[in-house]
């Protein structure tokens, strides 16, 4: 299949089965089920769903199968989303396009979904590795692969670097720092991808490293990418970014050596397993929107 | 041991393991350890995770192994409280005659203690459950003790009991919301601590459905109990409770026959097993704090 179709393939499956969460579901809580769908279903990309399942399918065929925790990765994506947008964080009205949680459903109601969302992770993960395991060996790398996405998702992973970026304006902001909350706040959540799919996936230890480094670098590439697409802009100048510390032809540079180190670690694999990621990794570096 | 003595022994541990958490851990991120640390450690009866270890010693004598569950259930109930407490919720002030987590640490830092408390209760879990599980038995109850209280704390269990309570104002509350809301705002949490204690400690699906009525029962009863101490102190008038519906001497009634049916379950065991256990049923709901 070329990028593009085996891209689009992947994402109407977890559109879909998103799509299903809660349909028509009846109780007297139903607001939060419609809170949390019209997040979810507000037309994402999909990047770390997908991120997810095509390590996944380097290490094993039925990779379609894992689903669940593909699932469970934008639900905890959306919930930070959904907090980081209320009033007393970020202050956002819109995102993509359409109005904020917060805006339509109030601000109780948005943090109650963000809540329900990201316990909804763990609900769906760990009702799936129960109906899954049969084996010793399956029912550990649930257990792994559950622990590994809690770990970069938590206050040593993505919430920690949240905090440091909302106290950006208090804590003195060197490179250190800086690098620190770009490995947090936007690499994390990228390893809780590669991580988990390679281990669910049946990869070795070493597989999972290299696929912790793949994640790393791959999310610290995209930030930076970030970066610039925000100068360009023009918003949030008096944020301290990359290139606070940096000229622009600097970052550029730095872009091009974290992808290069990217595609190194794909490079230890069959080429015919790992061209989409390959593909996936240069279009996220160079993506303009 | 005397129940006074057995409880303070039991929250004496649990008030120690708390306490270590995050105890002089640096990083950038230590703003949001000092707000989980102020939360987690500003007086709480420790009800839950008690009740928690204490079903657990039912069906075995290690129940202690079993802590980092109890702690966990303590951060479930910890992060609610944050989260309630701020201002686009309940607005409260004080909390246990301490000023609430937002009133010290700003809402934004408020918001992310309680996502990341909520996240720490699966890491821990999860870290715990990887370490002491060899057999397919143990890795299997693991998952099933996790999957029930990300279940019973969900948006079909307490989250779900919450957004009810919330909009209270614009459902029409009658006794089947009012008796939906109880089971998923108080009951949920107490059924979360009840069967997985049951479950990790060794139990029968049997006793795990019966620990799971216990749990309701005596979370119901509790709430009933609570409904009458709040009109003691002439708080919150104007909510929806169950004396909404009936009087008090009704209410008592209905404390009683609850509370019967609670001890009903335990009767069904070896009456030195459930000693403690009914002792602190009599304690809730007799209270009078």
């Amino acid at each position: 299949m070329e990028f593009q179709d085996e891209m689009r393939y992947t994402k109407d499956i977890i559109d879909q089965e998103l799509d299903n969460l809660f349909k028509d579901q009846k109780g007297y809580q139903d607001r939060i089920f419609e809170s949390i769908r019209y997040s979810l279903l507000s037309g994402g990309k999909r990047l770390r769903p997908i991120l997810m399942l095509k390590v996944c399918q380097m290490f094993c065929d039925n990779y379609l199968k894992f689903i669940p925790y593909a699932l469970a990765i934008e639900m905890i994506h959306t919930y930070s989303l959904i907090h980081d947008d209320l009033p007393a964080m970020d202050n956002d009205d819109f995102r993509r396009g359409k109005l904020t949680n917060h805006k339509v459903f109030g601000e109780a109601l948005a943090i109650l979904a963000g809540d329900g969302l990201l316990n909804l992770a763990f609900e769906t993960m760990s009702n799936f590795a129960l109906k899954d395991s049969e084996t010793i060996e399956e029912y550990r790398r649930h257990l792994w692969a559950i622990n590994e996405i809690a770990k970069f998702s938590g206050v040593f992973g993505m919430i920690g670097g949240q905090v440091v970026d909302l106290l950006s304006n208090e804590i003195h902001m060197d490179r250190d720092v800086l690098k620190f909350m770009y490995e947090c706040k936007t690499s994390a959540l990228i390893q809780a991808c590669t991580v988990s799919g390679a281990i669910l996936g049946g990869g070795s230890e070493l597989d999972v490293e290299r696929m912790k480094k793949f994640g790393l670098y791959l999310g610290l590439a995209y930030q930076i990418r970030d970066d610039i697409l925000d100068i360009h802009e023009d918003k949030e100048i008096d944020k301290v970014t990359y290139l606070t510390f940096n000229e622009l032809d600097k970052a550029k540079e730095e872009i091009n050596r974290l992808s290069n180190k990217a595609i190194e670690i794909l490079n230890y694999y069959d080429s015919n397993k790992v061209n989409f990621l390959k593909a996936l990794t240069h279009k996220l570096i160079n993506r303009t929107y």
